[in-house]
């Protein structure tokens, strides 16, 4: 199924560059800065449990393609809010087989194509004929050993792995990890939305519990904000060298003490307003800027995806079921008031992703080709694909250069994808490359050193890896 | 003039394959599901008057480039409001053959230069030196039978062609077609704008037209829709499969009954404001979305065009004279409400169009590759190009698929491109599909299944014919 | 270091026809018809001090990279506001070369490797190992009468040049240009910014010497007026053939005389709001479309860029320092009252340009591609690029033909750049043009037509030079 010259230009020349420059980095360690994987995998280390249970319900890309489709989420077996899910496990497979043809022109279906042919030795195209004959011997590897998480994650060759955690998680599985003395090295990153965003479900409770593990009081703005520093020190012993931020806008704030601690109470009150709700996570944003200048942790900021568009669907399938959809974002205006106190400040090293193309060349290379704390984010959901690399390749190199990017991330809660996605980063950096090169734009030993610093050095340095 | 590898890629693998897709669906009939030919033309077959009236004065592309370099309306004998229209149709033509050179790296030349050859046989570029062998010898051939609308349509190999008709429309011409026993099929597709739009030209008599066709009270909201009700029966007892609705913004609304009738009222006294105005066309679009739950009409929505840009123009010669000119658009929270409640009924088929190239990446791909209602239409109007075709497809195609598109509408006034339009389309659907087999993105045999199924298959799947 | 075939395609057949039409259009004189260089040089043609101010103080593009990577403006001898500078030229050259590196990918880097081979000889990547070797040749070469301002000019085959210039400049260096008998042609460009900005630093002592320059009554909104008029015939008479506007917005306005008047009034005090300062600007778009209606100056626009995005930098090194970051901009909505008065008019030449690339589809090359007076001025600043100007191509040509587009400006400061910048701009459209050719899209002899229309024809044309 995979052909060795899948993603490199169909051109001679260009390719025949890109072969070579892939050539130099293929076997390269795999960095993987910015994931979903859990933790717990690696802390028990035990069977996936099925098929199903691997490549298709974790997989928001697979299920919204199907949904799109008329496929129900019930028939593929999607835990329901209420905790019903009845589908067997060999009919969603069925299901999935039989709408395989869907993925045609998409990534999913190059990550997958990888992951059957390179993990499991399938190579005849999954089909409605051999769904069977997939599931049985996918099943029966998934019992052996050399499907268990660790092993999987060395015969991957992963250096280096980054799990996101919550800014309340207690980081069990983390500890269990390294108590067990296995050495891979797997790491939490700080997410605290849930502290931050006031809309976030049991959005007090958390701050309740940000007290309690932290043992400040968060009763007051100062309180709260020394309790987030203490869990970001609790994360950095732990291994974390980032944090990451999930809002709808990447609009920031910097207001007086003052201001800041009364936006504070009414948000503590959990019936703020909407400007309120918004204000606060915009003040927070230059907060954790701030900590990120004291205490080293890179800050990587996700904005513009409009969550749970689909209210029927959230009712009953609660977050993260592919009904999140982009919308236009807005980086010149927003990241000023941040921008204006810590920008200059090489101490800080903020990655903006976007799922905003428009802003590629118009407010994001602009801006990271200015600021010595900002770096651009590699191509993010949507976007993480061969045409959607390009473009950002093509739209933000030429202002932003090479060396204010920061590599590739998985960015993926399918532990298989990962070395299928890398794969595929690795091939169109070499393509983009081979072009340049094969349009004389760069010198082919130029090309080479570049393609290892944005597969391994530039995601090093910009994570602290 | 016409290379056979035209609008092939340069590069050869790739274009080897183009060619080969391309033969085995060139001679495919021509499904056009949306446009806007003149059903009069078919009902009565008569003559084109002359080579201007045919290709020059019905056609917007062609007489804004001339108007943007200095030609007047007047001297193309464009129709004026008040009826004047005083040049002399050779004199048209040659000022036409005279700025041929102005429409190079257009669609328009393509259009036309395949209109040239394929029907006339003039394989020698339109320029001042033979304008008037030109008009000659197209002049005579409109003379000949086989030039008449029903012999065109059938050289042409055209299966089925949807016209655009207001919903007050009585379809007599489609009434005549029928009964003159012509084997031809024109559908008549239901355009409700002109009693939706309250800034729409004698709204108000065309609402009180609506309620004396369909017998309803359209005094009250309730007798109002059930009038809407009544004519899309009507269209769909001569043959329609599908309504469209071109709006300046995407904004749908789900207002109580209450508020729906209220709003209603202050509409209908011909006097509402902007903002109800607006709101009622966003309500409408809900409504009509579940009228088609009701009667499984095919909806279209076609907005975002700045009607009538110029003033001056519009007064002297009125609508559709190539001053619309596109603005942004926004999808995801314009479209939630009406989404909310009909999004995920497989019933409706819901077909989106837009001329803001920046939506298809951040909002109609990751929207259409989750709603199990949505369709994308594919590039439209000013991006209905080679190259707009090609960025639809790379842009839209990772995130949605290619079965999550609806394949090709010419939406076209000027009847003698529609060969060459979707000619045009098909050569470069087979560019895009080469391009994926020669990068190894995508196996042979699946893009001969593409190819077809972006010609036929699923033009007809969603316009249910 | 410089490939023969840089900048073309990589695929044969199209560069082939790219190499053809190159070698067409290659020596062809340069004309400038919108830059930043300083009339001064030309007028005492005196020798560039050193490599460093020549290549690297001056190029925002430069120093903007270097600062992005953490290296300070004060290390690289910026001057400061307060007239500090220290940096010796050789530490900054070395500082330079050491950090070459960054540049790969960039267009700064073509544009220097040209002027390094072309015009020094030097065909040796820099690098940290050679920049002694660089600085002093160079050094010694700028000590030579060649590489005295006139004599590059003549040997860089400029036909004429246009530098830009504030409206209440004397042109005492325009004036000692033409005295000193020199044949060069530099034209001022009349830029009335700074007396239209009510926030630009000075405005009301430069509304005074507008007054006291022109002999009007500057006290008065029609005294104002004229003596804007005056100062236009002015430049005119020193052979100004356009005017240049940089706004934050496109948002034009066409209010009444007496409102015009009194938000004059309101302007002159120093104190207005932020709205009338905006409508003020707004309004005088539109009177200085009057006025090119009367005089004949080609009108240019340049929206969308905010500037001083970064205030500390601001605060110490003042404008123009790599800290303007582009915005989406509206011209649809915000161009409307100006062209509702003038768009159709073809006295008026009005060339649009933008940083939002999002608006060449959906905006500019529709209104570009209708009203007689508008033309698209060629991509700008972050999009004077190699992969900018073909998206420009791609983008814009298929709605508004070339012949709306109105070839290359360099809009630089940096001297020895200006054959490179046209170089690689020829290059790319014969690439463009090439793979028309290639894809059968346009034919050869109207592609050769098309090249030397847009090196010079088009220029000319729309700037009436």
């Amino acid at each position: 199924m995979l052909n060795e010259n899948r993603l490199f230009p169909a051109e001679g020349a260009a390719r025949a560059v890109a072969v070579k420059l892939y050539e130099a980095i293929r076997n390269l360690p795999i960095i993987s800065p910015h994931g979903h994987c859990d933790p717990r995998w690696f802390a028990e280390n035990g069977a996936f449990p099925n098929p199903t249970a691997l490549f298709i319900q974790p997989d928001h890309y697979i299920f919204r393609m199907l949904y799109s489709q008329g496929v129900s989420m019930e028939s593929l077996g999607i835990p329901q809010v209420d905790g019903k899910q009845s589908a067997d496990p060999r009919e969603v497979w069925r299901i999935f087989a039989k709408h395989y043809y869907l993925f045609r022109g998409t990534p999913t279906r190059l990550w997958i194509d990888y992951a059957f042919e390179k993990q499991f030795g399938l190579k005849k195209r999954l089909g409605p004929d051999n769904a069977d004959e997939y599931y049985d011997l996918i099943a029966k590897r998934l019992e052996t050993p050399e499907f268990r998480p660790r092993a999987l994650f060395e015969s991957f060759n992963i250096e280096v792995l980054s799990t996101t955690d919550t800014a309340i998680d207690t980081l069990d599985y983390h500890k269990a990890m390294r108590a067990s003395g296995w050495k891979g090295r797997v790491l939490p990153t700080f997410r605290p939305d849930s502290v931050i965003d006031a809309e976030y479900v049991g959005f007090v409770e958390n701050i309740e519990k940000l007290g309690a593990l932290s043992g400040e009081n968060v009763g007051t703005y100062k309180g709260y904000l020394n309790a987030l520093r203490n869990r970001r020190a609790f994360f950095k012993s732990m291994g974390a060298t980032a944090t990451d931020h999930g809002h709808l806008t990447a609009q920031t704030a910097d207001l007086s003490e003052q201001e800041a601690s009364a936006l504070y109470g009414r948000i503590l009150t959990g019936r703020a307003c909407s400007q309120d709700i918004e204000l606060f996570q915009a003040q927070m944003l230059t907060e954790m800027a701030g900590m990120s200048v004291e205490d080293g942790l890179t800050m990587q900021l996700h904005p513009g995806s409009v969550r749970n568009h689909n209210q029927k669907l959230f009712e009953k399938f609660g977050r993260d079921k592919g009904a999140d959809i982009p919308a236009p974002t807005d980086y010149v205006r927003g990241l000023r008031p941040l921008l204006n106190k810590y920008g200059n400040d090489s101490r800080l090293t903020f990655i903006l992703f976007t799922l905003d193309e428009t802003t590629y060349s118009r407010e994001l290379a602009p801006l990271a080709g200015h600021y010595p704390s900002l770096r651009l984010g590699p191509p993010w959901w949507f976007q993480d694909s061969p045409e959607g690399m390009m473009r950002f390749r093509e739209q933000a190199t030429e202002t932003a250069g090479f060396y204010n990017t920061v590599g590739f991330n998985d960015d993926t809660r399918a532990f298989l994808s990962i070395p299928a996605r890398h794969d595929v980063a690795r091939r169109i950096d070499c393509a983009f490359l081979g072009r340049l090169v094969a349009e004389h734009r760069l010198d082919e030993d130029e090309a080479f050193e570049v393609a290892r610093q944005l597969t391994v050095d530039l995601v090093k340095k910009a994570y602290k890896l």
